[in-house]
């Protein structure tokens, strides 16, 4: 066996969404890092969807921002169109998506992990870890050479003995026609982690020239686009159409009579899909009374003619994809130009990590990305995040890097794994997060800079300038709750033209726009003398004010709730000895093994008069441990 | 089974240099074409070095380009240097090289195919082809779909059975981490085809931040550079360096004694490789007194940091690879992004072709590329183009395309493999062509843009260009043969001046321009009232009358052997009762079946007595089977 003269302090294995992410962080950290990946040709690609962020997973790109991340910059250079999804709701559930470049995304990141400082990337394919008393050691590649390392975070997607599926043929990949890892999920298993099987599908893409795009709605993106990250500048990105294009009856007709051709219906596939993202299969049978399923055409680069059916994600037969396309208004002529396929692979029940993606099992060995049950890039990119901080804790022997479900999407999603585990693929949702009110993508890096800039994440000269937006913020909502406007005739009717109601007794501003229908700018024409903001303060100053009364009532929640969340379960907490638990409440805490009772809440299944019955026992033997 | 309901006219097998190539000509043809390969995202990809042309090679670009290929233009919009080698030799012998923006040129060819009209892109993996009555009828992908044709062009590269080596490791491939394609040669081989084994070899990609480049010799391209393609205009690349490295005693140490972990020492490669691309193992072992070896590090990108070490190229064991490259000047702390490897793969001997490329065996089954036992991408490339040409011209009922060994490099390189096969890769040298000082790559277009015209594959603008260009090419070398100095003690004065023999009579221009240490521009300093030239013109013009003596030589020695070379061998040919020719001679004759006497010529172990006794047999047969 040849062992690699160099030992690094970390070691990544996966060049996705997860492992750039970790990767980068570790590197920026000034740990020696090692990127291993089965092909550095496809760093940094796209599996499925040609697009970042969308629904709560546009918070996790910014929240991957701040802490140093590279997913938000990476698609600000790339993006095709941008969009602020949900602008007619309230801004908690604002979220930002845009359309990528794929190919422009994939040589950015790769380039940028290849000039990175500290970060070496080889091209690899890891089969083992090496573990030696329960710590980690190193890795062995499939030509039998041993990385060592002190730190290792797996981040290999799809890839643990993936198969994919399309109709009732089946082959081993780790994607499309790329080749599985075979063997390290083996060595997972060997060190005690416990192996599921999830699924998960991709839609087929299509040969623009054959669409007639006539026939079809086109979806622009925002005239005033809004980048991701907090550092973009300048910025000034394309905006290339999208098309909006329906299923009809013919369509599920043709998918109902074929079913017999579906690995998923035939029982071929064994793993668990999501409910999330179900296949059009899934969506024709279980929703049987809908007539019509939206499907977005979505370019893949900007200049390929390939087009991404966003909508269609289906395993079935390659014979029934053409004959499903092509009842399909403005896809009559549709040529495919790679099929949709299913892939079916391992992944390692989060249950068994602890919040820093450590597993519980072996020191020093994390997990991220879509190999602990999740699904998305954004999932994936935070929890690279997520684990590249935590593993330079742990070298550095520094205290363990959490957010809180209160402080960020990506605390509530991690909780989520690790006190819940995962039955089918896990995605993010803003009604996940309680908080979500306080947790709003446009104040992420105002609310997680500090934490950023402590971790040493976030270098000075952003983090001041982030302190001064802050500054300016506080004083501005300050001014503006002191300064007043009377009630005369003459305002009363400025008030009528702005479409408000009258005010019947001195009023202060923050008053005024408190009111729904009042923003800052049209305030601006009937007041004098209003401070001049820029449009981002502007838009944060209306936020703060506006729902004042909801952000305390949430803060005031996490206040109560942290008391009691805060309240630490030693490790070696002996359930047994605790009266009034019942056998099946026991075995799942036993199982989880919760560091906080705000964990224990969290577990399915757990009881208030459960927690109630701990925490009165916990309380005791704190009082009776107190040396005197 | 199902069969797709669109039929095309022809299909392609592989996104390589000859499959893109064949596919490109085919649509450009009008024919209704499909190229199907394993993977979209690597259409042109480069298997190996960044790289486009080089001696001999940059002939076979410029005349893929003629003949309406894109192998040209393609490098031309995305190289990083260029280059004209052997300058200080003659002009038969200068040679365009280019290094190549790898992702760059693969995505420009990517998106050029999938733009081009009458062409489908499809990924799938071709398990088998279908044979009807010796004639191609479609073929069936590894999801069991058949795709229907009436001409099949294969150019699968190095992925037929796939083996990739890596000291004692190996594994299934069909290029580093892709998917080999384990199916189709036997289903060629079910077919009837002699199917063989090859080996070829690639180097490490190194990281250019652990390279010490001050300790090497920097290597520029040209500072005026030369496009490939006729039809570049506006031609202003980038000049990136390369860098000139050498082994060294201890490099060769290391590799010694290391040859036990070698696939190619240790007997597991059966597989044939090339003698003109030895492995870096293979050089040391076969010249023992060379001190050092030469290795150019040249860019694999723009932006990466990838760089390809030219002259490595290597199987053995990845520990052998680190240490005998840190032995090198600059290299000392090298890091390794991937390993060089071999890989194994299996071939069709050439022999079994048509100069069309057409099989013997099967009607309509044409093969290009590495698939016939050639071996690199300009060879592929040329191949590509001519049997994509020939597939048209045999679906279109129209003469086969054949190039003559007096007419290109192309030409001499089909007439090499069909005549004499393939016992290990087959690679284009300048010295093969019998011709060279006429199929220089300055006059290419010049040469061939009338046949290409011919065959449609040369839009009018272009070609009444060209035209214009040769016109006014002959008219100057007319006029300048008839336009004379007198020896005036002046105008021999002048001569001197210019570093030349004086002349005693009355002399034409072009004789003074015939002498070697005499050029244009110089003269137009001496003699007033020459005709005003541009650059490329002067060139050919100078070329034209300082080579004039050897090009009539040349071309006199192919009316002669036209004469014997056009000599038409009847397909039905009874070998058994010529008398005279020996039994080894008989066998090899009926093997290749040679169309003509020329081609006879050239089997290997041929003998001029044997081409004697079979001419004069056919001439009787002639004169005996005339009509009275
Ligand atoms: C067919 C398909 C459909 C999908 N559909 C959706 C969808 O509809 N919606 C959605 O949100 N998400 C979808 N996804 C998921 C999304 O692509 C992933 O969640 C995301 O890419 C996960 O990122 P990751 O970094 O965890 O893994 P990946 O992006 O899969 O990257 C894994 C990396 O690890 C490397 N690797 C694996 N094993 C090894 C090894 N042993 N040694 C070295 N390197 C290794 C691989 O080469 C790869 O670079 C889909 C994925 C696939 C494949
Ligand atoms: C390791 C290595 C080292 C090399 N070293 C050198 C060198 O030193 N010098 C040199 O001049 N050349 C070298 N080459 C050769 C050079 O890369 C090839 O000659 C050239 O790329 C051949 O072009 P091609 O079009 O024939 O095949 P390729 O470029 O190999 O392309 C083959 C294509 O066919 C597709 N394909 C294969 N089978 C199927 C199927 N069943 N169904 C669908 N699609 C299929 C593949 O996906 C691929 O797109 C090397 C190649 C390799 C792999």
């Amino acid at each position: 066996m040849y062992i690699y003269p160099k030992k690094y302090d970390c070691i990544v294995i996966g060049g996705g969404h997860a492992g750039c992410e970790a990767a980068l962080i570790c590197a920026r950290l000034n740990l020696d890092t090692l990127l291993i990946t089965i092909s550095v040709d496809t760093i940094g690609a796209m599996s499925c969807n040609p697009a970042i962020g969308g629904l709560a997973k546009g918070h996790l790109v910014k929240e991957v921002d701040i802490f140093g991340g590279e997913m938000a910059r990476n698609i600000d250079e790339t993006g095709l169109q941008f969009k602020i999804l949900n602008k007619s709701k309230g801004p908690a559930v604002w979220s930002s998506r845009a359309q990528a470049d794929m190919p422009a995304y994939r040589l950015r990141m790769k380039h940028l992990l290849e000039h990175q400082e500290h970060l070496d990337v080889k091209q690899a394919n890891v089969d083992e870890i090496v573990v030696e008393d329960g710590r980690i050691k190193g890795v062995i590649t499939h030509i039998g050479n041993e990385f060592l390392c002190d730190a290792l975070i797996i981040a290999s997607g799809t890839f643990l003995k993936g198969k994919i599926f399309i109709g009732l043929n089946e082959f081993h990949a780790g994607r499309a026609w790329e080749p599985p890892s075979d063997k390290l999920s083996e060595s997972l298993a060997k060190a005690g982690l416990l192996i599921g099987r999830l699924k998960t599908g991709t839609t087929p893409r299509l040969d623009a020239r054959t669409i007639d795009f006539d026939a079809l709605e086109p979806q622009m993106g925002d005239e005033e686009p809004t980048p991701f990250s907090f550092k973009t500048e300048n910025f000034n990105p394309p905006n290339y159409p999208c098309y909006l294009a329906y299923t009809n009856e013919k369509t599920h007709k043709v998918i109902h009579s074929n079913l017999d051709k579906s690995p998923l219906y035939s029982g071929m596939i064994h793993g668990i899909g999501t409910r999330y993202c179900p296949s059009i299969e899934d969506k024709v049978v279980k929703f049987p009374d809908r007539e019509r399923h939206q499907i977005f055409l979505e370019p893949q680069d900007a200049n390929s003619n390939e087009i991404y059916a966003d909508g269609l994600n289906t395993s079935l037969d390659y014979e029934v994809q053409v004959a499903y396309l092509r009842t399909i208004r403005g896809l009559e002529n549709v040529e495919i130009i790679r099929p949709g396929y299913a892939i079916e692979y391992d992944f390692v029940n989060p249950i068994q990590l602890k919040h820093t993606l450590e597993t519980k099992k072996v020191k020093g060995l994390f997990l991220a990305g879509q190999i602990n049950g999740t699904s998305g890039y954004e999932e994936a990119a935070a929890q690279g995040m997520v684990a590249g901080i935590n593993a330079a804790m742990y070298l550095l022997e520094k205290p363990p890097f959490v957010l809180g479900r209160d402080e960020a999407y990506t605390g509530v999603m991690i909780d989520d794994l690790v006190t819940k585990g995962v039955k089918e693929p896990y995605r993010i949702f803003t009604s996940r997060a309680e908080y979500r009110l306080l947790l709003r993508e446009d104040n992420t890096h105002l609310r997680l800079a500090k934490k950023s800039y402590k971790y040493g994440l976030l270098d000075k000269i952003h983090y001041e300038k982030i302190q001064e937006h802050t500054q300016k913020l506080n004083e501005t909502i300050n001014h503006l709750k002191k300064t007043y406007v009377m009630p005369t005739i003459e305002f009363n009717k400025k008030l009528e033209s702005i479409k408000t109601k009258p005010i019947k007794a001195k009023t202060s501003i923050s008053k005024l726009i408190a009111r729904p229908e009042v923003d800052y700018k049209t305030l601006e024409t009937i007041v004098s003398d209003l401070p001049q903001l820029d449009k981002t303060i502007t838009q944060h100053v209306e936020i703060e004010v506006k729902y004042e009364g909801y952000i305390n009532l949430q803060k005031q929640q996490i206040e109560k709730f942290k008391k009691m969340e805060g309240i630490i379960i030693p490790g070696d907490f002996n359930y047994n000895i605790v009266a009034g638990l019942s056998a099946e409440i026991k075995t799942r805490l036993k199982e989880v093994m919760p560091k906080t009772l705000g964990q224990a809440m969290r577990i399915p299944g757990m009881t208030p008069v459960a927690i109630q019955i701990i925490s009165i026992f916990l309380h005791k033997k704190n009082v009776q441990s107190k040396p005197a």
